[in-house]
C-alpha cells in the first residue's frame, strides 16, 4: 500500500512536536516551514551572510532524522566563545549549504541526503522576506522579533499581515500540498510561524484546492497582549480567512486540564489556556481530546528546543495517534 | 568471511587519497589521523575555542562517507564574509561536536553516526599538542605552520621532532593498530602529517608489535629546503627509525614518469620526483608500480581538497588495487 502523504505547515517548535510523533508511523512526511524568523543567531546570519532563516528548518530536520537525539544535540549546540558565539551549529550548517548550493532549497536537499532524513523539509519560499504587521493605527511592525515582542499588538489591533517583498512559493511545497492526503496546520506561534506560510502567494490556494483532509491543531495557551483572550473559534476563523471559503475540516483541541498549580504559574505570566465557545458551528469538526504532555519540564542549557517548550505543551505521541485516526478513516 | 582490517596512518590529503580507493573494497577501514595541524581555520578554532585540530579528520570523514561528493562540497565550504569568514563548515562541525561531547573522540563518534561513515576515523591523540622541531643549531620551531614554511629546515638539519606536551595515545587507535591485518603509513607531509602520528606515545610500539603487514606509501615529489634530495630509502629509514627494529614490510614506489612538461613545471618550483637508490636492501620489498594519477588537475575554488592536490599525485584506485593485492596474498 502506498504511504499516506502528510504535510505539516508551521514553524519550528510546533512542527517539531507533530513530526516527532508522526515519524513513528509509516507515512510520507513533508514539513513546510515558514521563513520569517529573524531573531538571534538566525538574524545575525541573515544580516552577515544574506542567507534565509535556518532556525525553524533546523528543528524539523532534527525531528525527521533517524538519529534525532544526536542530531538535536549537535545541531542545537551553540558556540560559547569567540566570533562564533551564539551561533547554533545547525544554523551554520544550513547557511553554508545555502551558500554552497546557491539556493536554500538546493542546499537543504544536500543536507537531507547527508543526514538521512525520513521525509522532506521544505521552506515555504526561497525568497528573502520580512514579516510585516500593519496595525489598526497604520503603524507598521517589521520583522518577527518586533512583532513577537510588541506587547500591545492586540490592543492596537492587526489590520494586515504581509511579507515584504511578496514571496514566491517554493514549487516543491505547492506540489506536496496538492498531492497531500492530510494537511496539518499548526500548532505554533500564530502570527509569526503559522500565518507566514499562508500569506506566501499560492499556498492558501493550493491548500484550498487540494483533496486533503485539513486539520488545524490549536495552541494550548494564549500570550498576553498578543493572542490574549482569543478563543478556539477565533483561531480557526483567522486561518479560514486565508481561504476562498472555510477549508479546515477538523480541529484538534486539547481538553485535558493541566494541574491547577501549573495553570496558576502561567496565569501569573499573563498566559491562560485557550477556551472554546459553546456556539455550534457547521464548518468543522472539533475533536476534544487529551493531547497534553505529561512531562512537566525538560530544561537543558544547550538544547534550545527544550528551552523553548512551555511546561504546558502538546504530547507528540498523543497528537500523532489522533492524526493517525483521522488519516486511517 | 571476516573483513580484513586495514588501518591508514597519516594526515588529511594523503589518507583521503588512499581511503577513497580502499572504500570500494569490502574492508574494515580505520583512518588514524595526526593532530598537529594549526594553520588557517583550524588554527583560529584552536585559538578561539580551545578545540583540537579538525581539518585532517574532516578530509578522512569525507573520504569514508557514503555521500562523498555532497559531503565534500559542504564540509569544505568556507564562509566568505562576516565573522565566519574562512572557516570551513566541516571544521565548525567537528569543533562543535567536540565542545558538545566534551572530548574530541566522543564528538567524532556522534558525527560518524549522523553522517553514516563507512569505517572509523580516529585522532591519534585526544591531547592538545603542538608539533615541535629542534634544529641542529638547537633552535626550536613550534607549530606545523612554522615548520612547514621554514625553507631552511633541511639545511639547518633536524635534531628531533616531538610533541609538546607529550601526547597520550587514543586508546581506540592503539586497539585498531593491534588488531590490524594491514597498516598503511603515508603518503603525506613527512614531518607534519606522517611522523606526528609516530611520536605519540605507544603508537610506534603498537605498530611494531602488531601482526599486520606494514606498508609504506612513499610521496611522489620532494619539497625544496624541506625534503629536498631525500631518496626513497631515506624516507623508509626515517620511518623505520621510530621502531625498535625496522618494521616496514613493503614500500609502494611509483615508477610511472609524469610528462616531461609537468616535471619541468615542478622543478621550476624546486620540487623534484623522489628517486630511489640502487643499493640492495634486505629489510623490505619495494613494489615499483604505476600509481600515478592521470588526471592532470582539478581546481575548484570552494573545494580545498582539490586545491591542495598537486598535479603530480597518486591515483586512488591504482593505490587501492596494489594494496588489495598485498592484503589478498
Amino acid at each position: 500500500m502506498q504511504k499516506k502523504k502528510v504535510v505539516t505547515i508551521g514553524g519550528g517548535t510546533g512542527s517539531y512536536t507533530v513530526l516527532m510523533g508522526l515519524k513513528k508511523y509509516n507515512l510520507d512526511l513533508t514539513a513546510i516551514v515558514s521563513m520569517a524568523d529573524d531573531g538571534g543567531s538566525t538574524g545575525r546570519l541573515r544580516d552577515e551572510l544574506g542567507v534565509l532563516p535556518p532556525g525553524d528548518i533546523r528543528q524539523c530536520l532534527v525531528a525527521l532524522s533517524k538519529e534525532t537525539k544526536i542530531l538535536r544535540e549537535l545541531f542545537n549546540y551553540r558556540f560559547e566563545s569567540g566570533q562564533l558565539k551564539g551561533h547554533s551549529l545547525g544554523n551554520l550548517f544550513l547557511s553554508a549549504s545555502e551558500k554552497k548550493a546557491g539556493n536554500f532549497s538546493e542546499g537543504l536537499k544536500m543536507v537531507e541526503k547527508i543526514l538521512n532524513i525520513k521525509g522532506r523539509v521544505l521552506p515555504v519560499t526561497n525568497d528573502d522576506v520580512k514579516l510585516c504587521v500593519q496595525l489598526s493605527n497604520n503603524k507598521i511592525l517589521k520583522g518577527q522579533n518586533e512583532i513577537n515582542h510588541n506587547f500591545n499588538l492586540q490592543e492596537k489591533g492587526i489590520k494586515k499581515i504581509y511579507l515584504e517583498p511578496k514571496a514566491e512559493p517554493n514549487p516543491e511545497a505547492l506540489e506536496k500540498i496538492k498531492k497531500a492526503d492530510l494537511i496539518i496546520i499548526g500548532p505554533g506561534n500564530h502570527y509569526c510561524s503559522v500565518i507566514p506560510n499562508l500569506i506566501v502567494k499560492g499556498i492558501s490556494e493550493a491548500i484550498f484546492e487540494s483533496q486533503a483532509e485539513v486539520v488545524y491543531i490549536c495552541n494550548l495557551v494564549n500570550k498576553k497582549g498578543y493572542t490574549e483572550n482569543l478563543k478556539l473559534q477565533n483561531y480557526v476563523n483567522s486561518i479560514n480567512n486565508f481561504f476562498e471559503k472555510p477549508r479546515i475540516n477538523t480541529v484538534i483541541y486539547n481538553e485535558k486540564k493541566p494541574s491547577a498549580e501549573l495553570c496558576e504559574k502561567y496565569e501569573n505570566q499573563g498566559e491562560a489556556l485557550i477556551k472554546m465557545e459553546k456556539s455550534k458551528n457547521k464548518n468543522y469538526i472539533i475533536k476534544k481530546v487529551d493531547v497534553l504532555s505529561e512531562v512537566q519540564a525538560i530544561y537543558s542549557k544547550a538544547d534550545s528546543i527544550s528551552k523553548m517548550r512551555s511546561l504546558i505543551r502538546h504530547d507528540s505521541d498523543k497528537l500523532a495517534s489522533e492524526l493517525n485516526k483521522i488519516i486511517s478513516k
